[in-house]
């Protein structure tokens, strides 16, 4: 039994008969490695080694391996594969996945994929091509078991045998009418704990949970954790069945929507692409648009400092308190912001709870507003207790911080909840945007404070 | 059919026949609603219509409510539940959902579900309970179908068939030796296809990819991820299975790890709870450490600046620009370190990449400080074109911006993987310090620019 902790022995002695040209053996041990590590480890190779691997595989294991491959291999193996092969491949694979493939793929590649494609397969995927880039008909397969109400547990065994093969999952059918109308899902659990003769509507579930062909596939994935499913069906506007979308496509989906979200809180435009995909310039990109728009926001706070400068020439140590009381706004922000998004994009907060969520963030304000002033009262006195001005400071330094904490926690909280209202990504109103508003509330306070508390400068 | 759309007219109905006592009606509607809709609409309820609606629920679908509630719900019901009725739901309940809700529950509690449990269930949530917090062996469940390789297809059927009932997957079963020693896998799928009378050591797989009963949750849910399984084996040290875990539950571990980083990355320690269900108190602690910390560090970089009083009292504009440098940095700081960290978590970068990603990252840092500069320069002429310092002040900003950017991007790509390869969590090393250290850097290379090369300030 291949285990796991062998597997960096597998590969060695795969990457030795290749060496070798020991091709049956190869194959031999190849047959026993999962497909998404046959894909590693051919990616590995240079173009003539890893073509030479790939036509070593079984048809099945081939087609497997290669929708694993990074979409650059793809493309390269289909740049030598002659057609017989293309076609091989295109037969084995769902159709979900090709749809996946043709996605990436130049034009030139896209139409000799659908010239080798046979005719209904090529209409199915470009019906498939046909649904916006983030809809559910975009994640979905057409292939599912199809079963008819008055069929017996034991016709619908011999049809899920007859058509189960090519299908992605056979463990959820699902019952049609004659015009394809969603009426019912039986699982194979059903049939198999069920007697032979009875009828499908006698043990189908009518109360079926469903996703829309244009609903938003976030939306649908979220269905899927929470209602713990394997498999969804997919009907059109006349609820009628036109897909199936399975559990691995709904944790891709899952697992792109946080990426989009961690992307976006660090005011980041998203890319499709992993880290090292993207040049260089896209990530600049990516980048530069929302640093501009921030950085020219902190210049409006760097003009009202210019009117305070007053203040600062009379007591200079007051610029030495900027960064800490800019830094603790932003952090604390950042921390209640962070909580809200997150606890939407889990549905635990939702925008009626707007209230009660800054009722919440006053209440944390108070408490870690008090320890932190405290800290720096403590800090102040022992740094600077030879100043005449340090009580002054103290005051102004305390009430500021106190002010900034509960602003940044306040607006931390509001934002992110007043985007999704006005139906926008609660990630975009994350740290770096309430950072800067807030810069702005403390530099006003503060030296705005200054100026009236303390007696050496005088008032604007 | 009632579709989902429906689902807010079901809910008004159930809640109607509720006040009108008609219990009957109201079971009969219940008994198409999924268990999860039952849970959200049951727990809107007071105590005791909870109770009165629970009772009216088939058993099946009672144990499934049960484990959809919240805690604090599930522990109302236990204290009122008779003790027929305890058992009749912890028999009924998976084993690893029992171990779930028990986690949740005071001594007294967990003691009177010990009591209720039959001896072998008692002993196996003992078991279960022993593994750690974040292993493989605390979300598994011991709940599958185990079968032996000399066993005929139809004799696995029947096994199914017999045992099935109560298993959380049967579309996946275990073949064990005498030993318990996990042989292969046999899939339903697998088993429909093939002739009745095949035995299972013909066609089970053997190359299994398993989870051992230690193993980090998270590694593991990582391999739901890449091999897109919808069951997994769990193995003791001797390769004997143990359990199995369901993709439902590595799809919850994925979403708690990454609300994990998301309160990591915002300098705030994690919460087993919703933001709801943690106390302000509570809140308030999780997120005062960091604050401390930071507020600390702040103070140093605001030492630095009090030694350069001299620089702008002679040019009081000076610190004009310190919010958008400092800004700037953290900005640039926050997205770098939140692509590798996010890159890190999905396995797209690893720490020998370490080069690669500081040589991506200056590139990045050049393109994107040119265009800051560029911005910056212009603005300074537009707006301060009066001052006799104007191209001074624009040559100190720009280079210090240059300076900064490129610091904040290498070190935001450099830290988390830093830590990744001293097997810290490279989620800590995120926005908050990075910004601090970065503050740091800009301040003493503005004022040290400033002092050097601006002739109205006097050299320190």
């Amino acid at each position: 039994m291949p285990l796991e902790g062998n597997w960096i022995n597998m590969k060695e002695k795969a990457l030795e008969l290749l060496k070798k040209r020991k091709f049956a053996e190869l194959r031999l041990l190849l047959n026993d490695v999962s497909p998404m590590d046959v894909a590693t480890m051919i990616e590995e190779l240079d173009k003539e080694d890893m073509l030479l691997m790939f036509r070593l595989l079984s048809k099945d294991l081939a087609a497997e391996t290669f929708v694993e491959m990074d979409s650059d291999n793809q493309e390269m193996l289909i740049s030598v594969f002659n057609d017989k092969e293309l076609r091989a491949i295109i037969d084995e694979l769902y159709l979900d996945d090709v749809v996946d493939i043709v996605e990436e793929m130049p034009a030139i590649v896209v139409n000799r994929i659908l010239q080798q494609a046979d005719p209904e397969t090529r209409n199915s995927i470009n019906e498939l091509l046909k649904y916006p880039k983030d809809s559910a008909g975009s994640i979905m397969t057409i292939e599912y078991v199809d079963l008819k109400k008055d069929m017996t547990v034991e016709e619908a065994f011999n049809r899920i045998k007859q058509v189960g093969v090519d299908k992605e999952t056979i463990y959820t059918c699902y019952v049609t009418s004659k015009n394809r109308k969603l009426l019912g899902i039986v699982t194979v659990k059903d049939l198999l704990l069920a007697d032979k003769t009875t009828t499908l509507d006698k043990i189908m579930t009518t109360n079926i949970i469903y996703a829309t062909t244009l609903e938003d596939k976030e939306v649908v994935a979220k269905k899927f954790e929470k209602y713990d499913f394997i498999a969804m069906p997919v009907v059109d506007k006349e609820t009628r069945l036109v897909g199936i979308i399975t559990v691995d496509d709904a944790v891709d989906v899952i697992q792109d929507e946080n990426t989009e979200d961690f992307t976006k809180m660090a005011a980041m435009q998203t890319s499709d692409d992993t880290y090292f995909k993207t040049p260089v310039w896209k990530q600049a990109k990516n980048r530069v648009l929302w640093l501009l728009i921030l950085t020219l926001s902190a210049a409006i706070t760097g003009t009202i400092i210019t009117n305070y400068q007053t203040a600062f020439a009379a007591v200079p140590l007051l610029v030495a308190f900027l960064p800490m009381l800019m830094d603790t706004g932003g952090n604390c922000g950042a921390q209640s912001s962070t909580m809200i998004i997150r606890g939407l994009a889990l549905d635990e907060i939702r925008v009626g709870d707007v209230a009660k969520v800054i009722l919440k963030e006053v209440g944390i304000a108070l408490l870690v507003g008090l320890a932190l002033v405290l800290v720096n009262m403590i800090r102040i006195k022992l740094m600077y207790n030879s100043s005449p001005l340090v009580s002054q400071l103290m005051i102004v330094v305390g009430l500021t911080l106190m002010c900034t904490v509960t602003i940044a926690k306040v607006l931390g909280a509001t934002l992110p909840i007043l985007a999704k209202a006005c139906h926008l990504d609660p990630a975009m109103m994350a740290s770096p945007i309430i950072t800067t508003i807030v810069d702005m509330c403390t530099v006003i306070i503060y030296f705005g404070l200054a100026t009236k508390l303390m007696d050496v400068i005088p008032s604007i």
